[in-house]
């Protein structure tokens, strides 16, 4: 026998490629095209740094109570972590440990949801899209050890309603439900209105996307307090200071200055929906997304053709060689700028 | 049935106090008392938080390789985890899977050892120290799931030889070995020169004591290509993105000025040297402690009784109500004139 027999062997998730140099334009990773708050550049500059040789403050303050006070809740209902991707895995060990009965959702979705499952050998089972891409409720509906469905759902960007999650939260008062709202900034209606009636519901979002802030590591959470204490348990098991005290600064500047944060959701919603009509112009289909990003297939060009002659073109977006999507694309939504030069290319190119 | 029914239910670790305010001497969770090297305040005045938008580097870099040319190993030797403990637990996850047979560790250590392994359901057997706080090495070679040991230990501060090291590892060619070695650099001789020999060790570091950046999460760790690769794999499970770009760029600075690193390092030595004196001459007998912090317990004072008056002074010192160690405080080294104080409280009270 060898040391290797018990190590615990994965296939990690990939994440999307992080060219550098100059001249890219990168659509391929859902970052914000615009800077994060201002406020965030005056904390950086101004920060005392020898405090840095102590701990941070292990509840995750100031950062917890500034969320909850913003989104009308309490601290306890409110869980803070490095980035959604921590807060999701911690989420998946501490609430989804039936011994047998799988974790439900879509085969179209976020790639980390098998991968967390495979890491912490968790059974589950995914449950088709319909043809347009919807969620159908009824899946959700069997016997299961837990639910996650992500609103909008990703790569499609499609929104459920509130009232679905409801009907399915009440089909399930046995299991944890997760709500992957990354997105929902973007011009969805959040599942957070529900955590004081269903204390099984974890509503997860993210500074990556909509706050600009995808290099500093925020994600966070709400629940009702009995299921966010038993997450802040299962963390304090794991790593009692995560979020290191420089985020936890900055990050309650993205969190105050809400002016800046809807004027740069509104552009990018703006710049959004534009891309929609150009790209129905080049002969793109695709869903109405509610997110940063457009999930399109063109009625002529295979969707690799386009990523390998984009990509050649210094302009990454996003592709999937798996079946039911493989002949999409997922393009971030970037400033105007960039939009406009994706679209002369692919108007040159589809034209040609 | 409740949802309740299917959450892992934990017992988290429980770190020192975290006291606010003025006049509070902190000397109860082995932070450095002197600030880090003045590069990262220069990298944080000077950081274009516009790049924040975008995800950091998720290969941890430049911090990996700056880690790898100041040790003088390979990149693909280094993992780099938000603070040791995010090292330690994703190794624990990674490497600790034996079905049946338990980790061995010493009884008297890092408190958290026994929480990471009740989180992954690890089997897991304690091994007692001696009386004279020395780890006893015929207690690692029985048949086990894997063997971690701090080097030197916590809280007794104890060093063993790397010699000891290289006959357990000698002993357990089947598992992974891991040295915690957060202490390492106050004084003691590191496993790291063992790496290139023995594929199945793992050498775990961190920023938090002698790099004086408890606040900034970083932690590191040495070990074969191979048993890196699996670690990073797992990581990648976890999280595709741990380590914040700020984080990144400013520990870069903090390896890069080493002059800094020896001076607050030596002082701190210095310091915990003349303590020990202090200390003996106040009646209080200790371990040979080579980290930052004395292990200590008085000839005629409960140590719980001078924890409750220390705290009632403003000075924190930590206190575990545990048997064998309940009669010992452990006092993390702290500037002279915090130590002073701390003497003079000491004799005042012994004295009266």
């Amino acid at each position: 026998m060898s040391w290797e027999a018990n190590v615990r062997k994965v296939t990690p998730y990939v994440a999307g490629e992080q060219p550098k140099g100059q001249g890219v334009i990168k659509l391929n990773t859902n970052e914000s095209p615009y800077p994060p708050a201002p406020g965030v550049a005056r904390v950086l500059r101004e920060y005392d740094a020898a405090m840095l040789r102590k701990y941070p403050d292990s509840e995750t303050e100031p950062l917890r109570s500034e969320l909850a006070a913003y989104y009308g809740v309490e601290r306890e209902q409110v869980f803070v972590g490095v980035g959604s991707d921590d807060v999701l895995a911690m989420a998946f060990l501490t609430f989804f440990n039936h011994p047998s009965l799988p974790v439900l959702f879509p085969d179209i979705t976020y790639s980390f949801y098998d991968v967390w499952a495979e890491l912490f050998r968790i059974p589950y089972q995914v449950q088709a899209l319909d043809e347009q891409f919807h969620i159908k409720e009824e899946d959700y509906r069997k016997p299961n050890g837990g639910v996650i469905i992500p609103n909008p759902n990703a790569p499609t960007g499609e929104l459920a309603p509130v009232s679905m999650f409801e009907r399915i939260l009440r089909a399930n008062p046995d299991v944890v439900v997760i709500v992957d709202e990354a997105y929902i900034d973007f011009g969805g209606e959040s599942c957070l209105k529900l955590i004081d009636q269903y204390e099984n519901l974890l509503v997860v979002r993210t500074f990556s996307k909509s706050r600009a802030l995808a290099g500093i590591r925020i994600g966070y959470a709400f629940g009702s307090k009995k299921l966010i204490r038993y997450l802040q348990d299962a963390k304090y098991s794991f790593n009692s200071y995560t979020m290191n005290s420089i985020t936890l600064t900055a990050g309650v500047e993205a969190v105050r200055d809400d002016s800046y944060f809807r004027e740069i959701t509104d552009k990018v919603i703006a710049t959004r929906e534009r891309s929609k009509k150009e790209l129905a112009a080049l002969g793109f289909s695709f869903t109405d997304s509610k997110s940063n990003f457009i999930f399109a297939a063109h009625e002529k060009y295979r969707a690799k053709e386009l990523f390998d002659a984009l990509r050649a073109h210094h302009i990454y977006v996003r592709h999937w060689d798996k079946p039911r999507i493989e002949n999409y694309l997922r393009i971030s939504i970037g400033t105007d700028a960039e939009m406009n030069t994706l679209f002369a290319f692919l108007k040159e190119y589809i034209g040609a």
